[in-house]
């Protein structure tokens, strides 16, 4: 078969979804893509994302691979799978792939960014956009505590076990910081590569030192002992988006100073 | 029976409601503030809104009287409101209401706003919170046949009929005006009052300017004749909030220069 392989740039409010991987008898956002392909191409197709986020997690740039059984201009398909996909999914780009682009093998780092709404009064608008935070945090103390996590580390302590879990734990990681507009606060962490959960787990332990129940320093303990119940409780799912991912020729990864508006 | 009466700002989000008045066997905004208070108040309670909003249609500060069967503190009550509506009502302020207060009657002017997103990408968050327009619109002159619009005018060309209808068709906008910020579009309009479906029969009037499917100009035949088919269509209500309504004492309503940030 004459296979022609393009890669994607792909969007989605992950709230009605149950996450990016396709399963059999689950709305997943990789599932209703294979749907608009197969409409494409009615021999068969394939999608490898690069990060396969959990149920309600959101994506601004996920980037997918598609493996299709004939060659179409990218412009082509990338109209075609903008009006086949649903309305909570977006396809924002498509290029033919280089013969060696595997999105998540070639992947030289993430960002994920992470939104917390703070105060009394939870959001009214976009609730499955954001974590709700009645309690005043304390930021400063957060954002040494985020300092800790900068740097190449065994995350062990902080990563949730999985069936397809990675003997080696240690991973790099290049920026991790918040930032707060008002009542908005948000989390950005830019890494080499990320562990099941990791993310949120570092921001529910993050949360607890913000609130005073940990101290920024028991960081250091966690990622030195590995021991996954001395962090914090796992974030919920609806406030993490993965931003970006960066491959060979693009651009490093950078931290933005507002919030996302949504 | 001793009757406290407290005034309160309120915003919903439209999406899930049938619009703000309650009616038997819909979800309503007032509906769940009445089932809220009823808890508070078992002989009894009263509300009234400044603006009946239609289904879908959003508030970010909708002005309501209260009337309980007995007196509460305004904090207290504001507490137990904050609690037991639902996540898409936010009860933002209680104070205790002026002897002679209307939210409707004592109403010196309103603000509405109406979001649009344009471009070739339909939003994938927040997507019950804008009107989206794949067409290039023509900004400037959408800004000229606003202009029309300020004044002392007949708008009966541009209202729906209804079956509470004012004879009096005559209301004064104060201001009327298109801000762009990248994709996003939104429309402001201050005035003292509005007939039904006159924001939503502007707005969509205006964004057949827009798309140069009529002129600026052609508003004022609109205003000299009443004739409502020579206006546009009417704009879906999800683009639609009431922001703000004035009352004696209170600063005069102005335009905001950002939009809404969901």
């Amino acid at each position: 078969m004459n296979v022609a392989r393009y890669q994607l740039v792909v969007e989605y409010d992950g709230t009605d979804f149950h996450g990016w991987q396709a399963q059999e008898g689950q709305r997943t956002v990789e599932g209703c893509l294979r749907e608009a392909l197969a409409q494409l191409s009615p021999n068969g197709c394939q999608t490898h994302g690069a990060s396969r986020t959990d149920r309600g997690v959101h994506a601004l740039g996920q980037r997918v691979l598609v493996e299709l059984d004939r060659v179409r201009p990218a412009s082509e398909l990338l109209s075609a799978l903008q009006a086949l996909t649903p309305p909570d999914v977006g396809v924002l780009r498509c290029e033919v792939a280089a013969a060696d682009f595997h999105p998540r093998f070639s992947a030289l780092e993430k960002r994920y960014l992470y939104q917390i709404r703070t105060g009394q009064q939870p959001p009214t608008f976009a609730r499955q956009n954001r974590w709700w935070i009645r309690e005043p945090l304390d930021v400063d103390a957060m954002n040494e505590g985020a300092a800790l996590l900068v740097g190449e580390h065994d995350f062990a302590g902080l990563r949730n076990r999985s069936k397809d879990e990675p003997e080696d734990t240690v991973r790099v990681v290049r920026a991790a910081e918040w930032r707060q507009i008002g009542h908005e606060l948000f989390f950005q962490v830019i890494g080499e590569g990320f562990l099941y959960k990791m993310v949120r787990n570092c921001v529910g332990t993050l949360v607890e030192v913000g609130k005073g129940q940990r101290t920024a320093q028991s960081l250091q303990q966690v990622l030195s002992t590995g021991e996954r119940q001395l962090a914090g409780l796992t974030a919920p799912p609806h406030g993490l988006y993965l931003m970006e991912v960066r491959y060979p020729g693009e651009p490093p990864c950078a931290l933005q100073a507002q919030p996302l508006g949504f």
